[in-house]
């Protein structure tokens, strides 16, 4: 099954929910400081509660190399705990000259053999061309991201009268021949998001910013289900993980993950 | 002493070539094979040699990262081998939402103690600015990379007349009020570097892509020269680690760095 059918089978069940492990130390329920390793066992509480309705599971990768040669642990053993038929993202946003992308590419899907990964624009085409080519992989793009630095540089206007983020969904538009390319479209940007939907043809729609970033997640499922458009993937990390800090966090975790499945779907 | 001290020491000493550790274990001399940690060994051998000219070492991430949890242990044992007034430059090319940022800067400066790090633009300020912050380091973020694929956004024209590189180099002096940014800029794009280096003001500028990449050491030199600007660091990697594959390769690394550094300046 490649990543991309992964992926449209859970939309097919009306599950859109991406989970962000962006796991903390500092905000984890006290009560997993006393596991052996806390990050794993939270990681694993997490997945557990939420994996029936989960359609993705996001790794970012700066939580996890911040601890250096242990991260790279911690990030392998978290993906066993990811059943097999549920996307898991590489959040790394690599983007580099094609010999040194071909290595990041290889330890991101030889080594660790994630399903998909985050991207950098900038450098272009053959800075992307080494993941491509990994055909069976889905490959999120930076679009037009959440941040408020998203002003700068992305949403530069174009001598040619577009954005510079619309550019990409163009490019990245007629690089998908595999099939294989998804974008990233912060969900704190819905007007943007409402005029330029219609432009997302079969990319799949990465969107980050539901939470704690200000993104509404009823506001971006209307846009996409007004559109009859549903290949979108709706990351939420921090309102998930740090929902309650008591041992009842679990149970929490779960029935707040329930809620959201409800809300990502009309 | 800082990070851009550091530089500018070296380039007062007329020191400019950056090596770039861009190291392969399919291509180093086979008699390193033969050591416990051939990379370490090889890496070991190559600041031995260089060490005496060298404005900066570069750690491409990419090529140590494959190795998993092992590849941070390598990046760290590495740079002990460098002496400390020679810049380290962790070559990463990062670039994310402000608290992810903000842990990538962590691992890089606190964790593992680089002088100096790449990033991305595409996101914008509040992506940079966690590192940024870090007043004491030198931070190179890409402007135009020396890659057919900078053909693809960073070289789009934008709406007011500049190129998107060039939004991006006025953005950064704008943000250098610590006097603590770089840019990236290849050294295959002699002729945009002509027409750009008047820009660059107090800006150090690390230009990626000579020998393998086809950039030319003569060329880059003269115009920085006829531009009366010291600030530049001329990174090669390939060039002078795969220079010569048998048991002189120390004293072959060690005499074409010599001619390096003579042709860096004029």
């Amino acid at each position: 099954m490649t990543a991309r059918e992964k992926l449209l089978n859970k939309f097919n069940q009306k599950k859109h929910i991406c989970v962000g492990l962006d796991t903390d130390l500092q905000k984890i329920p006290k009560y997993f400081l006393d596991e052996k390793e806390p990050i794993l066992a939270f990681n694993k509480t997490v997945i557990e509660a939420t994996a029936k309705s989960a359609a993705a599971y996001k790794l970012n990768f700066a939580f996890y190399e911040k601890f250096g040669p242990k991260g790279f642990e911690l990030i392998s053993e978290t993906l066993k705990f990811i059943p097999d038929d549920v996307l898991t993202i590489a959040d790394a946003k690599r983007g580099d000259i094609g010999n040194t992308s071909e290595m990041y590419a290889k330890a991101i899907f030889d080594e660790l053999n994630f399903d998909s990964v985050t991207l950098h624009p900038y450098m272009g085409y053959d800075s992307l061309q080494p993941f491509l080519k990994y055909k069976d992989k889905v490959h999120f793009i930076l679009a037009l991201t959440s941040n408020k630095g998203a002003m700068d540089f992305e949403n530069q206007l174009l001598a040619d009268g577009k954005f510079l983020y619309q550019k990409v969904i163009e490019k990245v538009t007629e690089w998908n021949t595999d099939k294989n390319c998804g974008i990233v479209f912060g969900a704190t940007k819905i007007e943007d998001l409402k005029q330029n939907i219609s432009s997302f043809n079969d990319l799949i729609v990465l969107l980050p910013g539901v939470g704690a970033q200000g993104g509404n997640l009823d506001e971006v499922t209307e846009a996409f289900e007004f559109a009859g458009n549903i290949n979108y993937l709706i990351n939420v990390s921090r309102a998930l993980l740090y929902c309650d800090d008591s041992i009842a966090f679990p149970k929490s975790l779960s029935e707040l993950m329930d809620t959201y499945t409800k809300q990502s779907l009309k």
